[in-house]
């Protein structure tokens, strides 16, 4: 991976539009605490940025400079940057904090060796392979600024993209369920559903969902096909996200203690759906009321009964919950196989459902987790797989025996113009002072809030108090 | 493949609405010419009939009993056809014709013996994978009407789906060059497509579209690509359904002499569309100009220079045209190679186009044919291909060297409701005769028309005297 080290400026018009031409940014200095924007180069897909160009307008108006690496894979493009004030340059040594939204390749840490980087850095559970750049940032001293630890007093994240990953995933549900369907005999108006990232906005892809729930109403879903029950696990800001889409079908939402009735005998000019949340299906296992305080302390003293009160009466489960081990799964592998056997025969010519449970959109992604036959990622060039839980085997093959499952850990990749606009609302209130920060000043010292403090989890070539016991289980890893 | 002899009448409500109950038919005759709609069972994805239910409401009111079997996977419900005045049952035997789209699996034939059936047989061109049923129906007597060759006096086909395998295929290529632009490092407004399946009508596709060319007239697709090209080749039904869906963006449309202009130095905010007819790219291979009667009865008398004045101009060849072996390729093996060279080195960040040539949507699908490199179909499961001319090696990868394609045999699929509507208005016409004639006649007395009677394949257990050459084929074949 080369890291230009040279300032550029676009050419715009001519008859080669590709051409480049270069000048040094560093000739010209100004003296306005300037912002970094780099380019992601996690995957194709993603086409994020932690600031839009209006944000970058704000900025620029407010005295600040900004500068931006050039890229085409921006769903905002480099000109409305532009416009909004920035410049374009693939260095830069001139900015006093950068900000991007993935992790950068380890290369590319020489360019930012005692600079401020805030990104989603994936270090916090020592996560492996994670691990080379924890090492690198702290070589070449750049201080780590985790998105993902800037919390309000109440613990919530204030910076998050979580609510698009509930909408992008919830769309591709329903896309694939519709291709699930298709392959088990049925044409359903599902299929007028495409991937999140055919859209140009949520309310695009409402639009055409909304149209289909009409379908829906007028009785196109198949009479032979029982009715479909969408549970969703979790009630937090990617449960919104995804109930919010749902919204857009004819749904009738029912208690979990419905669920059985509906599943049997409901209407299927309608969709079910049932929000579960942890007091319908956790309970003390050595006795005693459900005390969500004690459970957030303790979840070790909790058991879950999802599995026999809701699991059987679902037909899609969209996984919404936080998750760490000493909490109880909602499904384990031995769960999956009694849910997936067949049904009574089917006529000919009238589809076969295999099963009440077709799909989970595991949005949590928490790999080995809360289902815990989830334990590799789909990704957004392969959306799906069928699990076998007969033979333990992963397909492709929508028309295998198992259950769909989704299980994407870019989801708000999908929609990424207002994925960056949500986001970047959300972390320009913190921007200035990033800007306007000393550095050189010690952890105590330097000006900036505390919840941008307590996120810092390196500094003087070193990881920050709260964070050293990513040493400890990085010792206790090997 | 069980196939039921016993009619069914269908449980609409109750606790369990998949159970069907069953009843004979045949006990309750009637006296009215009766017309089969056989249920199809070619693919998952087969989801058309030969009528909607709004032809069956024309027939019933006029006259005629229509019989049709069960199929959860039609695009129009079982329900609609009910309502329109159908009887629902598995055994078609009452029936005096048999309507269907695709061929039928090779053991349902018993049940359709004595009857005429009419369908796509692709038996024509002695096709080896249709000569079990080829044989299979003349043992059972099973007479072939073949819509491929109901002609009018011109010699134009009446009965067709052409225009909507242009219209998929075109909603399909913008979906798939948005994907291969990304995989190559640029967001365009194309990521804003879906496949054409994911659209509950063409003009619901048409307005995705359409909002997708005003991204691009506002100037989203990346500076620093070059201006992309689209080439029909043939102006035919296949190829103006494909220029329909593409007018739907800013488009100026041009001459062939003006393609390598435009290539070079036009507009990013536009698309460019070409239409190459036959005049443009074929000459007398002995010299002398084109004459269109003279390359149609002697199509071996002339060459392409397809490959010199339009090919190295092109982004995106949309191909619909007519091929034989006769006929001059537009693009042989050999040829592709030196269209794929890669250009100049791109900056980084600023996504890499490999070369001008970046698509082909073969919609004329004829393997090994006018493109000689398409030897296999690609499938509405996995609509793309990359081929590699330098390795001459085919993959689903889209970030590989190479060029993207489409060759996809069944895309009117796609659009299974308006494909079905267009093609039962042009069917209506011909089924009172096919219904009320006396099968029992020998061909030459059988009261229908003339353009039908040249359609039957098989007629008394052997081939149609039009048809015998088929028998020719097969032992040039061994």
């Amino acid at each position: 991976m080369a890291c230009f080290t040279r300032s550029m400026a676009f050419c715009r018009s001519g008859s080669q539009p590709w051409r480049i031409s270069y000048r040094h940014l560093s000739s010209s200095p100004t003296n306005k605490p300037c912002i970094g924007i780099r380019r992601e180069e996690s995957s194709v897909w993603e086409r994020r940025a932690p600031l839009a160009p209006h944000h970058v307008r704000t900025l620029t108006r407010d005295g600040f400079q900004v500068v931006i690496q050039p890229s085409t894979r921006r769903a905002y493009s480099m000109f409305e940057y532009i416009d909004a004030g920035a410049e374009l340059s693939e260095d830069l040594s001139v900015a006093d904090v950068i900000l991007g939204v993935k992790a950068m390749p380890v290369e590319c840490l020489e360019m930012l060796s005692n600079k401020t980087v805030a990104f989603f850095s994936h270090t916090i559970k020592a996560q492996e392979s994670s691990m080379p750049l924890l090492d690198g940032c702290i070589e070449k001293n750049v201080r780590i600024l985790d998105y993902e630890k800037i919390l309000a007093e109440s613990g919530q994240r204030i910076v998050a993209f979580g609510h698009f990953a509930g909408t992008a995933g919830m769309i591709n549900i329903l896309h694939g369920v519709g291709l699930r369907l298709l392959a088990l005999g049925f044409h359903t108006p599902l299929m007028h559903i495409g991937g999140a990232h055919n859209y140009s906005s949520t309310s695009a892809a409402k639009a055409a969902i909304a149209n289909v729930g009409r379908e829906i109403q007028y009785g196109l879903m198949p009479k032979s096909m029982h009715p479909l029950t969408f549970v969703f696990s979790g009630n937090g800001n990617v449960s919104r996200g995804a109930q919010e889409v749902f919204k857009q079908l004819p749904v009738q939402w029912i208690q979990p203690k419905d669920l059985e009735a509906v599943a049997k005998s409901g209407d299927n000019r309608r969709f079910y759906g049932c929000i579960v949340d942890r007091f319908d299906h956790l309970y003390r296992t050595e006795g005693g009321g459900y005390n969500d305080e004690e459970f957030l302390e303790f979840p070790e003293r909790y058991s879950s009964n999802f599995v026999e009160k809701v699991a059987p009466h679902m037909s899609v489960l969209m996984n919404g919950i936080y998750w760490t081990p000493a909490h109880a799964r909602l499904l384990t592998k031995q769960n999956i196989y009694p849910l997936l056997q067949k049904r009574g025969p089917v006529h000919h010519g009238l589809g076969g459902m295999p099963s009440r449970l077709l799909a989970i959109g595991d949005i949590s992604c928490d790999l080995g987790g809360s289902i815990e036959f989830i334990t590799r990622s789909t990704t957004l060039d392969n959306m799906f797989e069928i699990y076998d839980a007969e033979s333990d085997n992963y397909t492709t093959d929508f028309s295998s025996d198992g259950i769909l499952y989704m299980s994407i850990d870019n989801l708000p990749a999908q929609l990424p113009r207002e994925a960056t606009d949500f986001f970047g609302d959300q972390l320009l209130a913190f921007v200035p002072e990033l800007a306007r920060a000393d550095w050189s000043k010690s952890l105590d010292d330097v000006q900036i809030s505390s919840s941008l403090k307590d996120a810092m989890i390196t500094y003087d070539k070193s990881l920050t108090p709260g964070y050293k016991y990513i040493d400890d289980l990085r010792a206790a890893q090997d």
